[in-house]
């Protein structure tokens, strides 16, 4: 049995509890939590720890998976545990993959451990996709589009906005844009051409509704280059509305082998609750990781390096004989 | 540059030999045929040698595209070229692959060479999905539609019963069946519930096509559990709207993350043509035999084994940076 840590429990620890817990040949050794372990009840029957303990499972885990976020929780923490642990994690700050990748590389190879980051769906499985498809057509583009889902950045910028009690912002991929693309059309797309942004928001007690208006449709980056449509709602509709996790999206690729025949390849994404499934993916490659280790693999791999036999319980000849 | 000759120059050979001009670090020393080379003329500028003359390319070709058919040319042929020469190819008799390999690996390893079998979409980028898929929705059900396109192992069927001149036959994937598992209905599908056969049929002079039509459709394994439509037509009308080479099919995976919440991922292709999108896939994994040859790797791979950034021109920077 591979055996596993959990560090942190929102929405995302959750997922992976749950993953972990369907997973035949992974065993969780425990939640580790900055709270009092006490307020933490897993779903799944394992047991909360503070995360200070960790120390006294030093060689008794296999691999961590770091549930943190990506704005301050992981690159302020990642490089820690991985002086005495292996580690997945889910860091998602696509601009800042890069440097994060090389302050941990050093950690890990001066440690003999080794780490896998930035898994999930995007980045991850988009990723495999959007590499994999333009290994194999070559001369084509490339158009991801995301939702219908809950943009967490997005939601947490107008939250920042004087005068928003609480907000939820949905990315919608725009119906034309994703035809044009499957038929083939290779159209031109901006920003505001592939998606819609739809925000749900309460306004405290005597905010002036049209300045936050005004001020999420301006905001340069997030909104401004968008159509964007603002609803007023109460806290106990947005609770009672709007707690769903549900995501999704597509990466196409539309191209051509020669100048006589194209090709348009598609993965397409329906998640019922998007920390479940995050959750589901590191749980297959905190198995990669554990096995990798094995064999002797040091510093930091993505979803480019690790092959894909590594992600199943499954043997090698099962693999080939049930799936190739 | 990665030295590639190409053996077999039929319809793959011509798919391979347009890919491998695209690839900015690949260059093709020859094309090698069993046929006289004058006869033949290759799509693109390559020399064109008789198969024979491939020991004396010993030392200097890095991978050689083996094009030839998954019947026979494919179990007869690819172990002598791995004696001397790194490989990849697309045999595609699912159920043969294990045997194949192994056959093949004992000469591989004996000989420090490295070879890549049942590359193409399917086996190929389909199995990717159905082994990605299954490891991060371990709770769920895999359902591979193909077509509409035309199969070259049902037209043979049909080509060789008596009275047949010439025949093609199109797999088609009944919308149906489908749209109830995109919606995660999981349903239960029996072969005909999944796919309609079309079926286009010259008759010899003279022959009975009621005897023809009705040994088509009652064919074991072929067509009797299938619910087939046949057409006869003349020669020149085969010719003319069933040469196409076009072809596709989807990879659905439907299942649940927890009792509240599932997920449907789909892999989708529409292939203008079948040979050259086969091609081009082949030529990326030419690459990464070549690259992993040079890294000490000897044996038998297929798509579960090859990391992803090998089929990539790019370096692993410019992938982490450009498409994780």
């Amino acid at each position: 049995m591979i055996k596993v840590g959990i560090v942190g429990y929102g929405n995302l620890g959750r997922g992976v509890c749950i993953a972990v817990d369907k997973a035949p040949d992974l065993e969780c050794v425990g939640v580790f939590t900055r709270r009092n372990p006490e307020t933490v009840k897993p779903v799944t029957n394992v047991k909360v720890y503070k995360v200070e303990d960790l120390e006294k499972f030093k060689g008794q885990i296999d691999v961590l998976l770091l549930c943190g976020g990506s704005a301050t929780d992981l690159p302020s923490t990642t490089a820690e545990y991985l002086k005495d642990f292996n580690t997945v994690d889910s860091f998602d700050t696509h601009a800042k993959i890069p440097e994060y990748k090389e302050k941990l590389e050093k950690v890990a190879l001066e440690n003999g451990t080794l780490g896998a980051i930035s898994i999930g769906w995007d980045p991850g499985l988009f990723s495999i996709a959007r590499m994999l498809f333009g290994a194999v057509l070559p001369d084509g583009n490339d158009y991801t589009f995301w939702g219908k889902g809950v943009s967490q950045g997005h939601s947490d910028a107008i939250r920042r906005i004087e005068g928003v009690k609480n907000a939820i912002q949905y990315t919608i991929p725009k119906d034309d844009a994703v035809n044009a693309v499957r038929n083939g059309l290779n159209p031109t797309l901006t920003a505001r051409d592939k998606h819609l942004r739809e925000c749900f928001v309460v306004a405290l007690d005597g905010a002036d509704k049209e300045k936050i208006e005004n001020e999420i449709k301006s905001m340069p980056n997030y909104f401004a280059d968008y159509d964007t449509i603002v609803h007023f709602i109460s806290e106990e509709e947005l609770k009672k509305n709007h707690s769903a996790l549900a995501h999704g999206g597509f990466v196409i690729r539309s191209g051509n082998m020669s100048e006589d025949n194209g090709a348009i390849l598609e993965l397409g994404l329906k998640l019922g609750s998007n920390p479940e499934f995050t959750g589901s993916v590191l749980t297959a490659y905190a198995r990669a990781v554990a096995k990798l280790s094995k064999e002797g693999k040091k510093g930091i791999v993505t979803v480019f390096d690790v092959p894909l036999k590594y992600l199943s319980p499954k043997s090698p000849e099962e693999l080939i004989k049930g799936l190739l």
